[in-house]
């Protein structure tokens, strides 16, 4: 018996796709990369993962997890290999509004997740671009930042718990609700970021966190990055840590940027090589409910600490979202990063983060004619 | 050659304790373990630490690492081992202001991280009652939880980069100072926690934090477990987080601390079953500067909150502390826990967390005649 009607018997035929019905899992979003698949194994319970792995392994076959395949770097090419897509593990096991935790399948998508958790009005806070395809099992395997990793830490930190299914089948059970475990060894954390070379996720428990009452957003230019970092301390330390967003882009992302979206305007009027992008969240009622004016206590307490950097020359230039239009306007921008970097020309594509106050050095260290740095973490 | 010859060959006779010089390595803080390790050794660099860990290891000679030796568990019992401690790697690195770390040897005490840290403005957020003798390396190998878990996490989330020695003698730098690094698998993670049975920390770069610039501290008496998680989430709400301390203490605890302590008022005139400790911080200048009567508004918040509650009945009870004395008397009922736990009678010792929405069902398991609960970690 061949490995597929191993597995079409283990799980069922309708699990597995080939030929036409498998192609377009045969490449991924950037269009860069493109393999052939054995076949596309799409099982619908942990039970079934482990089914797969179980056989694959006594034939020793490769297996390649995928999930929203909306990854830069071709992690999951699976030439000559099965591909295991979790994509039918999408169910939302619970939302728990007391213990603020959601359980979810690897298959959920992010998009879906956030509009789960706010109708209780409450977030997960991971977000990006892809947000509209990429699944949670993705964003665990490759520890995600996303946008707003400054204020919520990156994917790892918002997982709480974990279930795995081994190479050989086992099913690996760290689905722990605690914000606090110390029992045993944390094979959670050494699963995360493994990007899928220790086992396959295939469900988690992940915190939710409640929801920002309102934001204020800008883009902001400043002489240097140390300038920039100046910024940050003060916004966090001003909002309380409400610095949701933080997010560099050098002169060369915004003209790339306008190259591929020419509909696009500049942020501002002048060409600035330091831009950077800010949100300030407010979970505290009283910076959400607008005064008299009209006017937001967040959005004007930002207006104010960028007013008096620009009179003291810290900021050169500053825009602030005054609606929802704007302010999508804004996130944009950041959020075609993909775009820009796989579209824009060469690039160096890294997921390294630089420490905050070696990133002007970092820079530097790219010398002008060559300067392939599109778009940086700041955290 | 014994393997203490050998020892002293390799790093000097001088970092080897044995007969009278060890005996007080015989015995932890609590006095209920003791054991008599063949040699306590001293190491003064990592490298002297890879020297011993090669040699007791060709020769099977179990080796027990010892920090502060604050536990309550008994961990660093070294009956037939050599003990080693890392008192000697004392050296605080680096407190580097921009990047917000500081990079520490192992051997640090905890209060000498504080003080260091506080001269800069800065705080290293992990506190417990132990904190002028517990050491960085106990605290990483143990994933110390301390009192401002709620806020800032257990010592986990306060670790950015480790040095390791294994168990062969070998080095593992894992020093990194970023607060995402998606390089390889996260091994930091699997030796925090791990009691030393990977291998011995010997030193970190922690996570440091603004430092607050005022504190709001209360005890408060409510009907149920439920009700003080609707305040503990509503205070987050409030506060923006702010809450950097949320400690339950049952009725047999205050009574217990009153024994040992007779010295020591009750929090209220009237006993309750439900009493929790507060503490809230203001980041923001805004909260933290007096008003004309000399109110600071982190305090006037937390009395509104209360008061409100007060009113509604879901708090029975309220002191807020009106000045530094009254806030360290109010902690030291915190900080005796460890007393209370081990001279208060029978307990159940552990450091498991419930989640925050079962800590009522946990307790209710627990019969009336044998509540043996003396303090539990409420996130």
């Amino acid at each position: 018996m061949t490995v597929l009607d191993q597995i079409a018997d283990a799980i069922g035929a309708d699990r597995i796709l080939t030929g036409t019905d498998a192609a377009p899992y045969g490449k991924d979003w950037t269009g860069a990369y493109t393999s052939t698949p054995l076949a596309v194994l799409r099982p619908t319970t942990t039970a079934e993962v482990s089914a797969i792995l179980k056989i694959a392994n006594a034939i020793k076959t490769p297996v390649v997890p995928a999930s929203g395949r909306t990854g830069l770097t071709g992690a999951t090419l699976a030439q000559d290999a099965l591909m295991l897509s979790v994509e039918r593990l999408n169910d939302i096991y619970d939302i728990n509004v007391d213990g603020r935790t959601a359980t979810v399948g690897a298959g959920v998508i992010l998009s879906t997740l956030h509009d789960a958790a706010e109708a209780h009005d409450l977030i997960f806070p991971l977000t990006l671009g892809a947000r509209g395809s990429a699944m949670i099992g993705g964003l665990l395997s490759t520890n995600a930042g996303g946008s707003n990793v400054v204020r919520y830490g990156s994917t790892r930190g918002l997982c709480l718990g974990l279930e795995v299914v081994m190479a050989d089948g086992r099913v690996m059970n760290l689905m722990s609700a605690l914000h606090k475990d110390n029992s045993g060894l944390d094979l959670r954390n050494l699963v995360i970021g493994a990007e899928g070379t220790l086992g396959i996720i295939t469900a988690a428990v992940l915190k939710l966190r409640p929801k920002p009452q309102a934001y204020a957003t800008a883009m902001v230019a400043v002489a240097s990055l140390s300038d920039a970092l100046t910024l940050l301390y003060k916004l966090q330390d001003e909002t309380g840590n409400g610095v949701e967003a933080f997010e560099y882009m050098p002169r060369s992302y915004i003209d790339k940027h306008r190259q591929l979206f020419p509909n696009v305007a500049r942020p501002f009027e002048k060409d600035y090589d330091v831009n950077i992008m800010i949100e300030v969240a407010a979970t505290q009622a009283k910076d959400a409910i607008p005064t008299p004016d009209g006017s937001l206590p967040v959005v004007s307490a930002l207006e104010e600490t960028l007013g008096a950097m620009l009179e003291e020359g810290t900021v050169l230039d500053a825009i602030i979202a005054q609606n929802e239009a704007q302010r999508r306007e804004i996130w944009k921008r950041r959020e075609d990063a993909g775009e820009v970097a796989f579209f824009g020309g060469v690039f160096v594509n890294t997921d390294v983060a630089v420490p905050l106050d070696k990133v002007a050095d970092f820079e530097k260290m790219l010398t002008p004619g060559s300067r392939r740095l599109t778009q940086m973490q700041t955290k």
